[in-house]
């Protein structure tokens, strides 16, 4: 049983004040049906009272049932009848922490990895060693470890084309904290951005925070619609050229000069979130926008989708004009990343098993892409158009049936399976039919084969609309 | 050797760009001598020309003095002479990540935790019991993991006095982060914030980036000029009243009523920072103001002084007027602390090993202070005045001699000790006389000693002024 501590005041009698505090907080639920409660020596001690005051506080409590004694053992809280609780206590969550859906079996979530093929080994060694190093004891270099900010800069020049210097790149912990603080800076200078529209719901709330107007840039299954770039109003551009979210499209050269053409003549800048790069199936990586012009392009990076979303480790590549003031506006502020995850990154990069890791999970990926899409067409055939197959870790299947996604979810749900829809990242764009996100990282191939034949089963397909 | 890859434009001939962006990377560099280059037939495959183009360009290389062949083994980078590399090599920094100071001896910096008594194995055997779980392989809960929230929760009670939900805490990375995402909310309410100053450097700066004017609560060393509350123009108070920071002065229960009476009569807010509220040797701990009026007080924690600062994980508990609109505001956000760090603590906390942490940590670093104390009382005698000695991991000296911080520091440092000036804590408050912060926390009693020695044959103590 650890110390009670609360303000004692002199306005009242001391073990009243003792009383109503412990009355209260058994009454609120904060102490359970047999808690222990310290002993009256130890209580007067913690909050400098005599024992006598302890002990009254707590014969009152004995005499009104919260609390018992039981010899030496000492004092307990009491079981109450539910009507004794306050109000208060109804609208206390319960303690469980993750309430369980028990209907569902297969959940075709996008926020995850693979854990089956996850290095543990070789990144427990290396992170028990980092908590062994000096540097682990104090307080991390403001804007990231330098060893991992060299080894960023070696792999964004190899796989991304990206040319910079290891003091050009900010460690930071997720793609919004870092967009969050880019747009303190960038709002001196622009009053609004142009996001995609479908995008990413994330990006669009980070600069809303920040007060920007967002200006829509249509996006369709076939890409970003650039020709409309002049006739818009803003100067900044965020977007994700890689690996459209969610359409999955990747811009072509041509379309990646139009956009560093358009921020040129506009004088603005491009926010490049090149979020899964990585993994691409059909064709070899294209490189990041910010190897064709590094002066109007923010690089942004990050390892959840390569490595693992809990380490929560991004990065972003500023150019010049940028930051120096970003630095400046930031000088005091302590990074957010942690530094024992940065170092064991450094390490685990330097060693060759980033690269190594990368691989493994792109053939990986790949199988489970080809087997998910596979069985999608075999169980919907022409029912359904599948959409962005071609990289990232989830599809979007479009149904062409007279449903609205939420009906169609929560069939799929009756059945046991969990997707989810996309119509939360269109702002004034929008699709005729319904439109699904399906993610499969971390499901076994099994599992994909199973929630597809529940999916089919639970939307009446082959027999209705097949 | 891995791929580099960079854009291929048909403007110009592909072998001659190959060429140039080789040549550039290493004048520039980013390629290093004795470097290995892909081979001719996989930098090909990568670039998707034919194995001729970068033949060609390999030999142009070649014959240019670049690189060499060497047979099967492939293509090397050659040592340039410094005359050749571009002017921009000169301003890129060296790969060498942190800079030694030979010359240093004992640093007595303030950011660090003592890494002799660190938990090393119970922290790694939670650690790589939580990289097993499931939950560590999807996005974290984007205000923290229920299990770390509910045992802050129980930890807050009994140690602070604190009485809240696992639901009102946001669990965060850094003080600066949680304060500058609160501060996108509170700035739709207040436009200045009272700080105190001297004060925390890092607080002020992440008001100032969310555009909030400062004004000065002066402090002196017995504490806060809370009768000029009153004067103030300032409806959100940032305080730090368990220790204040630098002077480690704490605010009796008389002044914590006062600043909560002085909220309610504005209609504000206190933002209590608790940063190290564990470190008390004196008293018992003061139970923390959100205890006395949680209505009233955002109540800011850490593990960055009581565990480890590379962990990077903060709370914040909020006023139930401030929660449900930080927690929409944030709803897209994704959560900036480790899910592997709060798992990992949560198992800790729950097995009653934090609590021992605490304790043993307390014991140790009061003896550390005790040393150091008696050391300067020791060679220092009446010169100096010791500042805030009974709790926290540094006190401040003041010294009663006609220098200024920079001579003195510089003076130590040519000794071989690194002390730390508090000039920068100030805004318009000030002291007459040097004053020099010591940490700690990461040195042994015989650093301790050694560099109190130091410090007195630097500053030409007792022969001079004792």
């Amino acid at each position: 049983m650890n110390d009670f501590i609360f303000p004692i005041s002199h306005d009242e009698a001391k073990y009243k004040q003792i009383y109503q505090q412990l009355k209260m907080l058994i009454e609120q639920g904060n102490l359970k049906a047999n808690d222990s409660l310290p002993s009256i020596r130890r209580l007067a001690e913690t909050l400098q009272v005599s024992r006598n005051t302890t002990l009254t506080a707590y014969e009152q409590l004995v005499a009104e049932g919260y609390i018992r004694g039981e010899g030496r053992k000492g004092y307990f809280v009491n079981e109450l009848e539910q009507v004794f609780l306050q109000q208060e206590e109804a609208t206390v969550p319960t303690l469980s922490p993750k309430q369980e859906q028990p209907a569902l079996i297969i959940d075709f979530r996008a926020g995850a990895v693979d854990q089956a093929h996850f290095p543990l080994k070789t990144w427990r060694q290396f992170a028990n060693r980092v908590l062994q190093l000096e540097d682990s004891f104090i307080y991390c270099e403001p804007f990231g470890e330098p060893l991992l900010k060299e080894q960023l800069a070696q792999y964004l020049l190899q796989a991304r084309g990206v040319k910079c210097r290891a003091d050009d790149i900010i460690i930071g912990s997720s793609t919004q904290q870092m967009l969050l603080y880019l747009g303190c800076l960038l709002k001196h200078d622009f009053t609004s951005v142009l996001v995609e529209d479908p995008g990413y719901i994330g990006a669009r709330q980070a600069f809303k925070v920040n007060g920007f107007e967002l200006e829509a840039l249509p996006v369709l299954e076939q890409g970003a619609q650039l020709h409309l770039l002049p006739d818009m109003q803003s100067r900044l551009l965020y977007i994700t050229p890689s690996h459209h979210f969610p359409y999955g499209v990747t811009m072509t050269i041509q379309q990646r000069q139009t956009v560093i053409q358009w921020a040129k003549k506009v004088d603005g800048y491009i926010i490049e979130d090149d979020y899964d790069s990585e993994f691409r199936y059909a064709q070899q990586p294209f490189p990041a926008l910010a190897s064709i012009d590094q002066s109007r392009v923010i690089y942004l990076g990050t390892f959840s989708k390569s490595f693992l979303p809990g380490v929560r480790l991004s990065y972003m590549v500023l150019p010049k004009s940028l930051l120096y003031r970003y630095k400046e506006q930031f000088s005091e502020f302590e990074q957010n990343a942690s530094s024992l995850h940065q170092l064991t990154m450094a390490a685990f990069m330097e060693k060759g098993e980033w690269t190594r890791h990368i691989k493994r999970m792109r053939i990986i990926y790949k199988h489970k892409m080809h087997y998910l899409v596979e069985q999608l067409k075999q169980h919907f055939g022409e029912a359904i158009t599948i959409i962005g197959q071609h990289s990232g870790l989830y599809v979007l299947i479009k149904l062409h049936v007279h449903q609205t996604d939420t009906q169609l979810i929560k069939r799929a749900a009756d059945c046991g399976v969990k997707v989810y829809p996309t119509s939360q990242f269109f702002l004034q764009n929008s699709v005729t039919e319904p439109m699904l996100q399906l993610g499969f990282s971390r499901l076994q191939l099994e599992d994909i084969k199973q929630g597809v034949q529940l999916l089919a089963k639970a939307w009446c397909f082959p027999s209705k609309n097949a």
